[in-house]
């Protein structure tokens, strides 16, 4: 897609990321630190941006989508409604100028009304499925913090499923009675294909799964450098296998995220049995690209 | 049942209590406090025994169970296998006698074989479930930091299972992200059942559940004054579908807890359907007493 070059931010929770991007989508300058919305003080949002991009040609156009469009962020935008494809977002999106003269073009999240828990919402993942639609896959796989299984249809977002992984897995490994018996080691896959395969035979049981960290740390059945690992494999089996229930068993699956979580996550889709390949890690410039093209913008 | 005096000492892991116990087992005197294993440095035990029953009889026989047994304990006792009666406890019972002249005689805890995580283990609940035998219940809770439900049959203990429900309520009302929007409150019965029922109609989800206590509180479709008692039925409706899980649906379950955390999980066991009763407070003392009297100490 040709489009007129134009600054991307991908400005989330605990990261910041900025790109210069031009006409033809290639990155040409980039910046990322941890200053994510959180670490901002007293909404100085713009002067932490031109802290980071002040060098940068004041003219282009900025696209923004992420936790920066959330009550915690610096332009609170309303939810977009499921089914949402790239004409709505863009009809959403919201500008503003900064009074270094920037035009800031702020994209939206979803909110979708769910079957299981009524309301659930997102905000960056729609931009990075956006932009990776044409890649054939059908279910969105964004793993984190809080993980979100993202289905389309029409190109378009149906509806999605947050999974609350990642936060548990710190609050396990660094608050509860399970990381005491844990010993700092790298990732160690038999370890975590014990923790998947258990999630798995027994989905319903992950409280007393859980336990078993503990239990198999004390009787030495897995070794203390070994039970983080375990203890992800259980909390990945336990998504994996909830949320890849009634999909169509040959659906194709696509991981969008750090190349070190990816993996873990496309490991436990295969000891499922599903097809999953790793997503393009720039998804959410293309995303930005495609909605801010079709609202006039670039 | 007629035995001789004796002192009971229920010590855990975050608490101490110690009972005068006359021969028809009639508490006539009770201390207890905060003064769990965990708050006691560097082995005090003896110490922190005699500052809270220095004034009673040191010809008493003391019977002692629960974490005290444990690694982290006084006396560590090698876990007794299941299925294991009171005659099994009372053969595995160790005995130490104070500087200051005190017998005392620890019941150990059980391991168990399970079928869905090797080893699973519990102090302290055996002697309250060999207290409360005889009552016609076939499975019994102890709810808490770490809920055990425990299965008899011909008098023993067949097997058991722990779920890290309490520890998990702690962790997300305390640590998560879930807990910012909260406030505090008195239980919510309508919003507990509304957790329960939640978890009982998707026993595989909890992950994604989770995340609707933070994403119904944003939406306000739960106050944040009853979004712990949310959280609190999520948890355990999630637990008491996993644990009923195979059980006859006619069977017998007998609740063993604090009053107010044993109201919660017999409101459970209702939404269930299953029947449940609340057990008697003192029934570790009755189970010391039992198998004491076997091991001929009392």
């Amino acid at each position: 897609m040709k489009t007129k070059p134009f600054i991307a931010l991908d400005w989330g929770t605990t990261s910041f990321r900025a790109y210069q991007v031009n006409g033809t989508g290639e990155v040409t300058d980039q910046v990322s630190a941890a200053e994510g919305i959180l670490a901002v003080n007293d909404g100085r949002f713009e002067e932490t941006l031109e802290s980071h991009i002040g060098s940068w040609d004041k003219a282009l156009p900025l696209i923004a989508s992420g936790m920066i469009t959330s009550r915690q962020g610096w332009v609170e935008c309303a939810y977009a409604e499921c089914p949402a494809g790239v004409a709505d977002l863009a009809q959403a999106i919201t500008a503003k100028t900064t009074a270094s003269g920037r035009a800031v073009h702020f994209i939206t999240g979803l909110h979708f009304n769910s079957q299981s828990i009524v309301h659930d919402v997102l905000r960056g993942e729609e931009t990075q499925v956006f932009g990776s639609m044409s890649t054939g896959a059908e279910h969105f796989i964004t793993p984190g913090t809080h993980s979100k299984w993202i289905s389309i249809a029409h190109d378009g977002i149906t509806g999605f499923s947050t999974y609350m992984t990642g936060e548990s897995f710190s609050l396990f490994r660094n608050h509860s009675i399970l990381g005491r018996l844990m010993q700092d080691g790298s990732q160690d896959e038999k370890a975590f294909a014990e923790g998947v395969e258990r999630a798995f035979a027994a989905p319903a049981d992950l409280l007393h799964l859980l336990f078993s960290v503990r239990s198999l740390g004390l009787f030495n059945a897995i070794g203390p450098e070994k039970l983080a690992s375990y203890l992800s494999g259980l909390l990945i089996g336990s998504e994996v296998a909830s949320a890849s229930m009634g999909h169509d068993h040959g659906a194709k699956y696509m991981v969008l995220g750090t190349p070190a979580l990816a993996a873990n996550y496309l490991n436990a889709l295969k000891l499922a049995g599903l097809k999953a390949v790793a997503g393009d890690p720039l998804c959410a410039i293309k995303g930005q690209q495609m909605i801010a093209h079709e609202a006039g913008i670039i």
